[in-house]
């Protein structure tokens, strides 16, 4: 196995993983859900087998990393220590536990010419996964592409080549040990960005691509793509204080939201607050609750009508993806104009409103143009693993095929299936 | 309204129709789906009132059409007769009657912190149709759109500009009436191809483009795309004729999957036929059937082993849509060998097997890659209207998102939409 520059055919490379690959995903309509939970109990095992040998291959990223001058949080993400290992295999077993997605009938009805319908579940084919730093997504990506019936092309970042490359030989071996094809799975042996320019290309062969890492990443594979890209773009979310909002829960929420975790694509970016909300107070315990956690607010005219005391917020402060602790405030006179706002600079990723009026938690959840629309909650909950997906490829921001939390299902597409005895149009 | 190149700044056009269609789909999201039927009803009203003007403006394209020397068939496709003109409203009617797919819960869970989640089918937004000569595509495809809930942006075929600008009007007019925003559904008052281009990378605004042609449309739409694309390829669809076919239910089937009708994409293209059925006379009975029908059939070396005055088939033929009175031959060894061939050459449309074996009916569903399998039925059914799904959009030969018969159903995406009451991340 070599995880160098040393492909010399880039194309001829890419041509034969796929071919490895389509063929691996024919075969695998061969076997059972079971044969595949099978595997991913053998690939959790020889993952804790490897342990040794996968924390000495990290350990050659992690050095690499310090000497390229990696960030302290990248090489954190980096490292698998042994409770991490330990997850990867917790998690590949979590997700033999889920119900299997294939053969699922979502449909099924007798047509009036006596033709037995059915819409039936199965493997999108062939999946090709781009991803940043983090090693576990290895495994991850693995488990859910198979999971879900399909063969799997991995591409990792270079910062994490080795571990990458451990985790693979394992998913292999767990493969080979469930008698699956081995193919099933494989990872781009090369850091060349060409190749995935090459497998972007690969129409007829390559299905869907996933890539999980940050914009510039997913603007990439975009433009170079002729085939489909389900796209995992930022989380501009938003909590919305409606005029009727509970301060309480509207001063916890809007806590949770921005601070539980601000560097998750589901953290709150944007706090729309209804003047009335302003003006009897909840504003100010909000700010003064999010000032004491240590949040930057930037905050509209309005707001600083009521909090002179708060740093005026530019217009660029309504799309962008913080990632940190600070939030953009505004004061609307309308749940119309808290609609329109989201709509207007919202990513389509997560967004709440915090009200007691159920005709606005209607009109918030059927207006607002969003993966995730909540009512009363933190925008902290939209996750495949809250939503009891067993685990998730990543967050949708795309409308087609997927949209929010992402997971082995949403991997499977279906095909009609038609039972006849003989029937002909007449 | 112009339907002439004096568009001077296209950029500005396309923008200002994408504004137009997405606060036009902000708009809807506020309008029941009783309302949405009632503009349907409106707009075939509407179709039928001008039913003078519709075949005055028709009579334009198709003076137009035989001045620029187009092929009688495409002639006969562009006309509006009055029984064709009927059948538009009637079209119209039947898709209001549908049930409404906006707003099902396609599945609700309570999670274990109480937050009541729902999967609640929405509109996508933005739909672009791209479409060329039959001016009832005009229709057609605004009233799918709108059953969903959706904007549409019609650009039909320059052949049909002046049918296809009155049925606009109508469905303008029928809107109006209903008191639903005329923007709702848009057509592209230019035949200009540059306005193509611009529109397919309004990404943010436009969601989806569905293009209804020719493989060289669909093909140039998909290089230009930045936003999703939903294809409908060819139909290369085979019928497989099992070792144990029923030899009259394999003549019958071959027969109406090849003869029934040669122009569309869900007739027969390539007969696939097991050795056993060739040695035990099927073939022969199949054989005597089709070219009785004028057929003229292109086999391979084995076939011409038992039938020897056939024409010998070339490579290319696998290949090939025919849309004419023209199919391949090929024998086969096994099942496998058929479901190879069909997964080699086959567009993933539409194929069929003829067996009497379960397990082969079973594996052949399973194994063949493609939109539609059928056991024991006619490749001809595959079809919107035959499913019950009301009218179609076309039948996608993609994975992605919608696969096969295409509804209105298939023009939605869904959202999450998660009810608490507090709940915040631990």
């Amino acid at each position: 196995m070599t995880h160098t520059n040393t492909i010399n055919d880039l194309q001829a490379y890419c041509d034969d993983l796929g071919r490895r690959a389509l063929n691996a995903s024919r075969a695998l309509t061969r076997f059972s859900g079971a044969d595949r939970d099978h595997a991913l109990h053998n690939i959790a095992a020889a993952i804790l087998d490897n342990r040794r040998k996968l924390q000495a291959d990290n350990a050659l990223d992690l050095d690499a990393g310090r000497a390229n001058g990696l960030s302290s949080a990248m090489l954190d993400r980096l490292e698998l220590t042994d409770a991490r290992i330990d997850l990867i295999a917790e998690s590949l077993r979590q997700v033999a536990a889920q119900p299997d997605p294939i053969g699922r009938i979502e449909s099924g009805k007798v047509l009036p010419n006596g033709i037995r319908l059915q819409k039936r579940r199965v493997p999108i084919g062939v999946v090709l996964i781009i991803f940043e730093s983090r090693p576990n997504v290895t495994s991850d990506a693995a488990s859910l592409c198979l999971k879900a019936g399909n063969a799997a092309i991995l591409r990792g970042g270079k910062e994490a080549v080795h571990s990458n490359t451990v985790i693979a030989a394992c998913v292999r071996e767990g493969l080979q040990a469930a008698g699956l094809p081995t193919d099933a799975v494989q990872l781009v042996e090369t850091t060349d960005r060409a190749a995935v320019g090459h497998l972007l290309q690969m129409e007829g062969t390559i299905d869907v691509c996933v890539p999980r890492g940050g914009e510039s990443l997913i603007r990439a594979v975009v433009e170079q793509a002729r085939i489909p890209v389900i796209k995992h773009y930022t989380g501009n979310c938003h909590v919305y204080i409606d005029a009727s909002a509970d301060p309480d829960m509207a001063v916890s929420i809007a806590h949770n939201a921005k601070t539980h975790r601000t560097g998750v694509c589901n953290a709150a970016e944007t706090l729309l607050v209804h003047q009335a909300a302003a003006d009897n107070g909840t504003l100010k315990r909000i700010a003064d609750d999010l000032r004491e956690a240590g949040v930057e607010i930037r905050a509209d005219e309005k707001a600083r009508q009521t909090l002179p005391d708060l740093k005026p917020a530019s217009d660029d402060d309504w799309a962008t993806e913080y990632l940190d602790k600070i939030i953009a405030l505004r004061i609307v006179d309308s749940l119309d104009q808290a609609i329109e706002h989201i709509n207007r600079y919202g990513s389509r990723h997560t967004d709440a409103i915090v009200t007691t009026s159920l005709a606005d938690a209607e009109r918030f959840a059927n207006e607002v143009d969003t993966a995730n629309a909540f009512v009363n909650c933190s925008t902290r909950f939209s996750d495949g693993f809250q939503y009891g997906l067993g685990a998730e490829i990543g967050i949708s921001t795309d409308k087609l095929h997927a949209r929010g939390p992402m997971g082995a299902d949403d991997l499977t597409t279906y095909k009609w299936v038609a039972y006849g005895d003989g029937q002909v149009r007449p």
